[in-house]
């Protein structure tokens, strides 16, 4: 295919590596390059014939790219590189900082303007996916309640917790949705439900030697603000176990809307992910609107985007015709 | 509110009647009045303030009414309505026909076009909902299988050839997805499914006076083509339980994308739907849809669009601001 979209990935980490296994299952797409902090030298791809260049060079690279995907953090690496990237490139991020959006998305509407470029910000699957579910809902059932649950999943604050409790020598820890919070919501009950009130929390912890199990598992249930006001279990094993069945990244939830209409009749609307890799899945929805931003950015629009912004038809390589005949 | 959607409705069935619900629980919309085909005189709406004229009398509302909701059936109001009014109006309809829509698109496409309209076709839930979900299945993880499930729910075709086996006075049938092949989907497995594999079937029948209840039920499972083939339960009720239990229009089911990303690692997103009236729940998305149609009408776009071509943040009344803030 000679007209292929041509990717930039900026940020190499679990992300951007996802971001890399995607764009090989897309034929319509092709990487150009890796922009990374670290020594390029030291940077190894899954594809070894895919170049790696300092961060310092993307603006060499303007004539080549159609679509840069940064895969930095919410917390310093996308405010510093959102606004500078907009200005030269059309551009799909992650952000997640969900209180922070406003701000981010004029932070990078004004250089996409000024340079002409598209930039689609927070994109992925919580914001993202979710996001477009949460709004759908609320859109055809105006009258009902949304319920977002989130797990089962890998929680990295949580699991650092665990680590740091004294006599801890290793650990995990998984939020886990409330199987009767989430029933409770199905039934059309329409229940008033905290965060707490949704979600379990279960660890797996490796003991140092000669540590107390119990005064353990207490440290931890009792711990405010992490594990206090939830229903929280902890598991002990040994290491090879923590190794061998705890080393991926799963996530994924629930979005839940749960509304009446006419008659009084109960209408429930479900949207749910079971991710066996968080950041592959996230990569994989990014690369998605890499290619909505790249139909937009040639009909001539510009500025900052989001998920509720893009038709779901410009995800997809087919033709509008062809999705009509065969998915519609 | 002085800038409600004028919204017109016509054919005042099931559907109609949904429609006219939907939009009491919109703010931004008022329902200008209804077109039905019967005598005016005899068509009773949930608001009696509500004028209902004869279908014949449309085009003296063409400058009173923004978008004309469709409500009758694919099979022949539809492909005659259609074209008519898409001369006329901004349209939504809920066209149904899978295998037809690329040729009633034309249909519609044509006359749109030529009198500056926008003409939303086949929006409901399946096609509509569903179709968006087995899009963005595949648009975003493009190694895997998407399935579709439909039930339970009532169907009226099955439920007519359970009542003209003779012996029987009265009946339903629901279609059920199958608990055991849903999991072997959900789990990541990858089977090949037909449409009977997928679903069970299960009738609810009053018997006549004197007929025999075993040879009903074998007349039932092995009836060709409706029954045969799939897993089928009989259930003897009396005729008062046929009434008080199974007068109501559920519906729902289940688009499950099943695939692998990177490194081999499983990945599951699922949209359902769990439906008290499928006519109510059908009628809120064309509402929705309405309100897009209404957005694309007055940003100048014209002609044929599909649920493919709309989106997302043009279904919710909130402004686009608002929506990054409280949704995103």
């Amino acid at each position: 295919m000679t007209n292929r979209i041509r990717v930039g990935i900026t940020g190499y980490g679990n992300l951007g590596r996802g971001v890399e296994a995607a764009i090989a299952q897309s034929p319509d797409m092709r990487l150009v390059g890796v922009f990374s902090r670290r020594d390029p030298a030291g940077v190894q791809l899954l594809d070894s014939e895919v170049p790696v260049y300092s961060i310092d060079r993307t603006e060499e690279f303007t004539d080549e790219i159609d679509v840069m995907i940064l895969c930095g953090g919410s917390k310093s690496d996308l405010p510093e590189q959102g606004p500078y990237m907009a200005g030269l490139f059309n551009v799909v991020d992650s952000y997640d900082t969900h209180a922070s959006i406003p701000e981010y998305y004029a932070s990078v509407d004004q250089p996409a303007r000024e340079s002409g470029h598209v930039y689609l910000l927070s994109s992925g699957w919580d914001p993202g996916l979710f996001s477009i579910n949460r709004l759908m809902g609320e859109a055809i059932l105006p009258e009902g309640e949304t319920y977002t649950f989130w797990g089962k999943g890998l929680s990295q604050g949580h699991s650092d917790a665990v680590r740091r409790v004294p006599g801890v020598k290793g650990g995990v820890q998984y939020t886990i949705p409330s199987e009767t919070a989430i029933e409770r919501v199905r039934s059309g009950q329409l229940p008033q439900l905290e965060t707490r009130d949704k979600h379990v929390r279960e660890c797996y912890v490796v003991l140092e030697e000669g540590a107390d199990a119990n005064a353990v598992r207490h440290a931890i249930v009792s711990m405010p603000a992490y594990f206090a006001d939830y229903d929280t279990t902890v598991h002990f094993i040994d290491e090879a176990t923590l190794k061998a069945e705890h080393g991926a990244m799963p996530h994924g939830g629930f979005v839940i809307r749960s509304g009446k209409t006419g008659q009084d009749n109960d209408q429930v609307m479900e949207f749910s992910l079971k991710l066996g890799s968080n950041p592959e899945f996230t990569a994989s929805v990014l690369v998605a609107y890499a290619r909505a931003v790249h139909r937009l950015a040639r009909l001539g629009d510009i500025g900052a985007k989001t998920v509720f912004d893009v038709a779901p038809g410009l995800l997809s390589p087919k033709s509008p015709a062809q999705l009509r005949k065969e998915l519609l």
